[in-house]
């Protein structure tokens, strides 16, 4: 139905997280519609992105800059007994925004729904028990995966990876978030809201 | 529209919560529906609400049989030094399937989003007050109200009325619920979840 | 959890359209709110209404009155050459209050997903056949079943049942709801806005 | 928050049509996650966009390959008599996809709310205007903007627009669609079924 190269471009705008077939032809539309400058301008970012951005060799979070550490790796004012494992870069920007935490991030990159070695394997599993074991002044590990099956599944298999390490391990508080009601919380949700009373 | 006795009832079906008149009168065509006994059982069973069923002396929440305290209050294994207060009836049985609380319930009976004299009449604060007073087994105050902003309202005033009686005064712990996603949780939620870790 | 006399009027509430237990619960609380004469409003409401009001024996619409048809039914300006089918008795108020129909009514009392005959006998079919047949006045038939595929298969039966009566038989017209968006719309509603043009 | 970089790319996806800042943050996290030749392939679609698509001389629908006209518009088996205004390219291959409409098309480029000059003249009305009068086969203009308060207004500024050239000027049709029901459809929307039906 489209011309090829408006096909094609639809197809590898349909790859992008979360977007369709019909959000990519809209977005191919737009293209067309602003100015070659600002194409250039898109068509540069996204070249240049691989160039100017680092991988943290520690927490695996992208950062630009010097070095090998990111900005918040890097900050010798970051409380270094405190890992907290994430499964995705977006999650790390949220709790940062928190301005609640002030330890350390470890950048999972992903969750797994089965403990099947192939699903494990894509998991930075093994270099974060490279990095606990390497940095004793870890004391606790938060377990930060989404309270969903498959963030729970992950905290299980994270728990029992990590067990032999010896360090506190924690998990995210349970509990009712704002604007919940009462009379549609789960029992679960209930139960961890009136035991973290305080 | 409707012949009057079914536009009548469609009125007075409205006024049940959560119910327009789209649905009142759906209500109206099943009830014409049904059998002249099932409709006989319906009635009864309205008429004779008010005569079975009782106010809790204590607590307020309705009960069915001997004496003035309902089945929890009266219930000698009850945790009598925990007083938990829900807005509404429907709370408390949200709580009461959790198996998670030992203590004692007070319905307020609402919230207030304002803490003017003439909403706050509406709740039995007056009541809980004199609950708390008489009590001095109670130890523990716990305000459950919903984390909504009208919920939050109420707890505040309830925080300051109660102040004074010298009681641990707590409130159900915020955090992540079940099927939560870091990435949508608001800020104030995530800093509750990071602190509430365990 | 509830008291018996609670229990069961939730779940005589929860038999209601569109009412589960949580809503059901509500109501219950709700009727022991509102003052007792409020209640035997209610109570006399529900029990008057299988005495007051009555079949229409032409269209099977519930109305009051004198004698055994309802006001449309007995209105001598409609017009007695249309006779438009409707599933239930509150579809046929909605095309009402639209004002552009002024034919006659047949409330079906349902639809079919299945063409079996335990469940055909639930609809007023039977009676549609006859009604026809008796009212050579009917010159077209408008089956306005939703347009769902329970009323679409509901419209496909009918269609064949009453093909034999060599009366005009009609649908409602598809086409672009207000308020639609043609990059949503499906494909057949699409073709039959583009056919129904003008 | 986000390095300079990669905050840059996530300002320009959330120019994107549909598309916030979290979402943005996606599509950056997905870029940095596939391969450099897969980067490659999508930077070259785009910039390849502006140089192969061309705007179709007749109706602005982009397309490939030689000549001024689009493949629809060169289509000699396409029923010349018949012109389908559309607001948007993705409009117009809804309903292409349809297969039930043979005539030519017009992208209009957006639609107004106000008929306000400074709105009106980002649209196509100027080259609408002189496409009809320099095609005398035309005989029917088919206005398909979609049925929402901006489309109906757009709709209402052409048929004023158009009428001096004599042409007969068409809607899409209302009524009911796929899957809709009779109870919550709006009354224009039932009354539009009702004389549409067939």
């Amino acid at each position: 139905m489209y011309p090829p190269s408006i096909q094609k471009l639809i197809d590898l705008f349909s790859k992008f997280p979360t977007i369709g077939p019909r959000t990519a032809a809209r977005f191919v539309f737009y293209l067309m519609k602003i100015s070659k400058e600002e194409v250039e301008e898109l068509v540069n970012s996204i070249s240049n992105l691989k160039k100017t951005v680092k991988i943290c060799s520690f927490c695996f979070n992208p950062f630009e800059g010097e070095g090998e550490l990111c900005k918040i790796c890097s900050d010798s004012s970051r409380d270094k007994s405190l890992l907290c494992i994430v499964e995705k870069e977006t999650d790390l920007i949220t709790l940062e925004k928190t301005k609640k935490y002030k330890g350390l991030y470890f950048v999972l990159g992903g969750t797994v729904s089965t403990f099947k070695k192939k699903d494990i394997e894509k998991l930075k599993t093994k270099e974060l028990g490279e990095r606990i074991e390497a940095h004793p002044e870890i004391k606790e590990v938060i377990i930060a995966t989404n309270p969903t099956t498959e963030g729970e599944a992950t905290a299980l298999y994270l728990e029992r990876l990590l067990k032999p390490l010896n360090k506190k391990i924690t998990r995210l508080g349970r509990g009712l978030p704002v604007g919940a009601e009462l009379e549609y919380a789960d029992e679960e949700t209930l139960g961890s809201a009136l035991e973290g009373r305080k």
